[in-house]
């Protein structure tokens, strides 16, 4: 069965066998992964959520949705490798964060940003 | 050790905690995506490769690095529950068709797009 | 009254006097018009389009639009500078393209792509 | 000879020829920018500033950052209509704010966001 890590060793040997390493910077990367982003928004583009929520049972639509998800999340391994991260530890300790910033008291049923939760905070301290 | 579906499982009750399923659209979980992608390109505006090559080394830019690479993964993660996708056989099956869209011989050592490389083969058979 | 080519000029002005061209690689001026795109669709995040038509008229929202969609105008003078590029007549060869891309008779009240209008085309030749 | 208000005509004519003014939500034509400034972001990707450079002079690739600028610069126009703003009036006004948050004393010869500026400054005025 699939782990993050096997994911990522298959990566690796796919651009090792390639030889593309020389190509990936930090900042083609991080571009690349912006493309896939909105190659993915695209999916979107001129669909209403109604529509979009049908869609979701079509097989077509599925697939590509399957592989846009897939290619970011590929290009996202390159670049914790790159900039030497570890993905699941950074994404543990960002839910953490943002648990912080976003208190269940202020934020639930809340779309707010944290900055404008911080201004009614504010105001009701006043 | 975390794992991706136990990272999943602390961002789904993160969300129920604050009633927030009710505002993730596939649209706006897709949009936030791209916000977030294009947090992490911020990191690279102005900065050569020199730049950002030093800048690895750097623990504050790291743990920036850090939490837009986690904030990408925490939407994927969203938008992949949404859409009823599982990632990583996604991304194993994408390993697969980028092998052969970009064959060894064709893509060795070359940044070319497939749709160039297509056009290559063609003048060769010529 | 101003036109493009005085807020053109006036933008010359504002780089130079601050002596920022040397930033401006038509790479980081490009990263810079994606940012900017993308705080145009922050705007957009978690409303929906009654919520934003609503805010269409507030003018807080208002400014933050005319900011936002001035910034993106700005970056890509300042792209078409480095490129060497007439932004005007690129418009309107653009606008003659997708004339030739988007045919009334097939494209009329359909927001199909053209190269599935094609696809249709294709389909009905049958 | 071509100025905006008649590009924004040309545009406005394309569209109600084909009865798409349905589809253009500020929230769709918005993803529709941030997918033409992504398509801008494609010409730059794997590609150093020094082959870029050359590319400037190459006529093809002329034609496609042309191309690509136009479409950025249409739903520009299309989203500035949609929300009632003076496109080039909001660029002036935008210069001058930016020129009260990057003073030339400061900013000179820098690449520093005007939030890193402010704490510069601060760090001077301790």
């Amino acid at each position: 069965m699939a782990d993050l890590a096997s994911i990522h060793q298959l990566l690796i040997r796919f651009r090792d066998e390639r030889n593309w390493q020389q190509f990936h910077t930090l900042k083609d990367l991080i571009i690349s992964l912006n493309l896939e982003s909105a190659e993915l928004l695209e999916l979107t583009q001129w669909k209403s959520d109604a529509m979009l929520g049908q869609l979701a049972s079509d097989p077509a639509f599925q697939e590509k949705l399957a592989d846009e998800c897939a290619d970011v999340l590929l290009y996202l391994l390159l670049i914790a490798g790159e900039g030497g991260i570890d993905l699941l530890q950074a994404a543990e300790n960002k839910i953490k964060k943002n648990a912080e910033k976003y208190p269940v008291a202020q934020s639930y049923g809340s779309a707010k940003k944290y900055t404008e939760l911080k201004q009614l905070s504010r105001k009701r301290e006043d």
